[in-house]
C-alpha cells in the first residue's frame, strides 16, 4: 500500500521515456530521408542540427532524468500537492521536443530568431527546475523523505538543485554573446554534472545505509 | 502474485504517459515550426491556441491520473470486469489528444462549431468520469479494496467521484454562454481540485494506517 | 532477483500502451481536423471508419493485454524461450495500428480491397495468438509457472487459448459473405469474452489461493 | 530504498517499448496507405523494405532487450556512472528507427547509398553495443552486481557481450559484397542469438539460485 512513490516513478518514466524517443522520432521525419532532391551524403551532413539538438534533448533530458531518480528515491510517501509539483515538472519535460525542434529549426537563421528560440528553451528548463526545487522542498517540510536520511545531505541536495537554474541562467546569457557558444556550454555543463564522482552519490545515514546495503535487494 | 493492481497501473501509467507526450509532439506539429511563411514571433503567437490546449488538456489528464493513483492504492485484487471498466476508462482518456485537437482547431471559427468540439471534449471527460465512478463501485461491491479501509473513506470517495462529472457538465453548459469562458472554467476546475488540503487525500482506518506508515517502504 | 517475470510484464505493458494510444492518434490524423475543404459536422461524419477502427483495436488489444495480464500472474520464472515468444506475441501486437490502419482506409473501397486488409488484419491476430499459445505451452513444459497452480486450471487455460484463433478464422470467413458483417462478429467476439463470467477468472489450487489471498497485497 | 535497478529497468523499457512501435507507426506512413495512385495489392508489395526493416529492427532491438534484461537482473545497486552509461546505450538504441528508416528507403538505391546507411546501421548498434559493454565493465568493477553471482558467470557473460560487436562488424564487413546479403547475415545472427539453448541463461551460484528458486517468487 506504500508503494505510492514508486506508482509515480513508472508514471514519470513512460513519460521521459517518449520524450527520449520522440526526438529521435523526429530527427527521423526533419532527417534526410524526407529530403528527396538531395544526394544522400549532402541530406545527411545538412541536417546536422538535428542531431545536435537531438544529443542535446538526450542530454538534458537525461541529466533531468538522473536528478529525478536520485530524488524519488528518497521519498517514502506522497500528498497531493508533491504530485502536482510532480506533474508541473513532467509539463516542462514533455515540451523539450517542441522547444527543442524549434530550437534546431532556427539555427541558422537571423540572431533575433535564435535568441527567441534559445530563450523559449531555457525557459522550459528552468520551469522544469523551478518545480523539481519546489518538489524536494515540499518533500522535506511535510516529511515524506525516508525518516533516516541525513538531514545535511537533504540540505546538500537542496542546494545543489538551486545551483541548476543559475548555471542554466549563464548559459544562456551566453546566447546575447553566440547562440552556438551558448548550446555548446549547455552540452559542457550537462557532461559535467554527468561525470560527477560516483561518490557524491546521495547517502543515507550511516546506520540505515548500512541497514538497506545489508538487505541485498 | 498478488500484484495485480500493480500491473494495472504500470500499464495505465504507460496510457497517461503517452497521452501527455502526444499532446506535446502535436503542439510541435500545428507550432509554427510548421509555418515557414510567418516572421517566427508571429508565428509563435499565432499558434496560442495549442498552448492553451496544450495546458487544459495536461490539466484533464494529470487530474485523471491523480484521481486514478489515488484509487488504486486502496485496490488490493482485481477482476475481469475491473480490468473491463479500467480499459473503458483509458479508452476515452486515449482519446483526449483527439478531442483536444479538434477544439484547439476550432476555437477561432463559429460558435456552432465551437460548441460542437467543445461538446466532444465534454463527451470524453464525462465518459471517463462514468467508466471511473463503475470500478470504484464495482471494486466496492466486490471486496476488492483493501480490508481495513475505513469505509466511511470509501463512501467518501465516492460521493466525490460522482461530484466530478456534475461539475464538467455545468462548465459545460458555459459553451452556450461563451466557449472560451467554458474552457477557462474547467481549468479553474481542474485547478480547485489541484490545490485541495493534502490533508483531504484519503486515509485508511486508524490502526491500517499506523501499522502502514511505520512500515517505512 | 525473482522479479523476471515482472520486468516482462513492464515491457510488454509499454508496448501494448503505445499500440493503444498510436490508435488515437492515428484517428488524430485521419480525423476531421485534417480535412479543411468540409463543413466540421461533415467531415467529423466522415470519418465514421477511423472511429469503428479505433473502437476494435483497442478492443481487440484491450483483450490480447487482459490475456496476457491473466497468463503472465502465474509465471514464476522465465527462460529465453520464452521471453523470444513474447516477444514474438508483441512484433504481431505492434502491427494491429498498421493493419487497423489499412482496414478503416479500404472499409469502403472494392471488395477485394476489403477482403485483403480484413485478411492482414486476421493475420496479425493469428499471429498474435499463435506464439501467446507457445508461450503458455512452453511455460507448463518447462515448469515456469506458479509451482501451486491448479493443473486442471493450467489444462483450461490451454484449451481456451487454442479456442481463440479458431473463433476469429470463423469471423474471418464471414469477410466473404459481407466485411462490415465480419467486423462486426469480431466486436461481438471481443464483447463476450470481456463480459465473461468474473468466477472464471482463473484460480490457484485451494491451498495455495487461500495463503495468497491472506497476504493481503 | 534498494529499488534502484528496478527504476533503471522500468524506464529503460519505456524507451524500448517506444522503439518497437515506433518502427510499426513508420511501416504505417511509409506503407501502401499513403500511396493513393497504387492498387492495393501492389502498394503492399512495392513497401516490402519497409517490413523487412521492421523485422530487422524489432529482430535488433528486441535482441537488445533481452541482453538488457539478462543483465540487469543481476545489478543490485546503481551508481551515477552506471546509469549514464545506460542512458548512453538507450541513446543509440533511440536512434535504431532512424538508421532503420534510412537503410530501408535507400535498399534499391545505388551501392554507395546502401553502403552508407548500412554503415549507419551498424554504428547505431556498435554504439549501444560498446556502451552496453562499458555497463557490465563497470558493475563488475564496482561490485554492484548480485553478491553471489558466480564470478565465472560474470567473466562468460563479459566475453559473450564483447564478441557481439565483432560478429557485428563481420556482416557490416558484407556491405562490401552485397548490402542484402549483409542484411541476411544480421537477421540470421538475431535469430541464433535468439535461439541459444535456455540451459545457458546465467545462473547464480549454486547455493544463492537454490535459496533464490526456494522463494517461489
Amino acid at each position: 500500500m506504500v508503494r505510492d512513490a514508486s506508482r509515480v516513478e513508472t508514471f514519470s518514466d513512460g513519460v521521459f521515456a517518449v520524450v527520449l524517443t520522440v526526438m529521435a522520432v523526429e530527427l527521423l521525419q526533419n532527417g534526410p530521408a524526407r529530403d528527396p532532391g538531395k544526394q544522400l551524403p549532402d541530406a545527411l551532413a545538412h541536417a546536422w542540427p538535428s542531431y545536435l539538438a537531438y544529443v542535446i534533448t538526450f542530454g538534458i533530458a537525461g541529466q533531468i532524468w538522473l536528478g529525478h531518480h536520485n530524488m524519488w528515491r528518497y521519498v517514502v510517501r506522497v500528498d497531493q500537492l508533491l504530485l502536482v509539483f510532480n506533474l508541473l515538472v513532467l509539463l516542462f519535460v514533455a515540451t523539450i521536443p517542441f522547444t527543442a525542434d524549434l530550437l534546431s529549426d532556427n539555427l541558422r537563421r537571423s540572431p533575433a530568431e535564435q535568441r527567441l528560440t534559445a530563450a523559449l528553451y531555457v525557459g522550459t528548463v528552468l520551469g522544469e527546475s523551478l518545480f523539481f526545487n519546489l518538489s524536494w522542498w515540499w518533500a522535506r517540510r511535510r516529511h515524506l523523505l525516508h525518516p533516516e536520511l541525513d538531514p545535511r545531505l537533504a540540505r546538500a541536495v537542496a542546494w545543489r538543485l538551486r545551483l541548476r537554474p543559475l548555471l542554466y541562467l549563464i548559459a544562456f546569457a551566453f546566447v546575447f554573446v553566440d547562440p552556438i557558444l551558448s548550446l555548446l556550454l549547455y552540452l559542457l555543463l550537462v557532461g559535467l554534472s554527468l561525470i560527477r564522482r560516483p561518490g557524491d552519490l546521495p547517502r543515507f545515514a550511516a546506520g540505515a545505509s548500512e541497514e538497506i546495503n545489508g538487505r541485498g535487494r
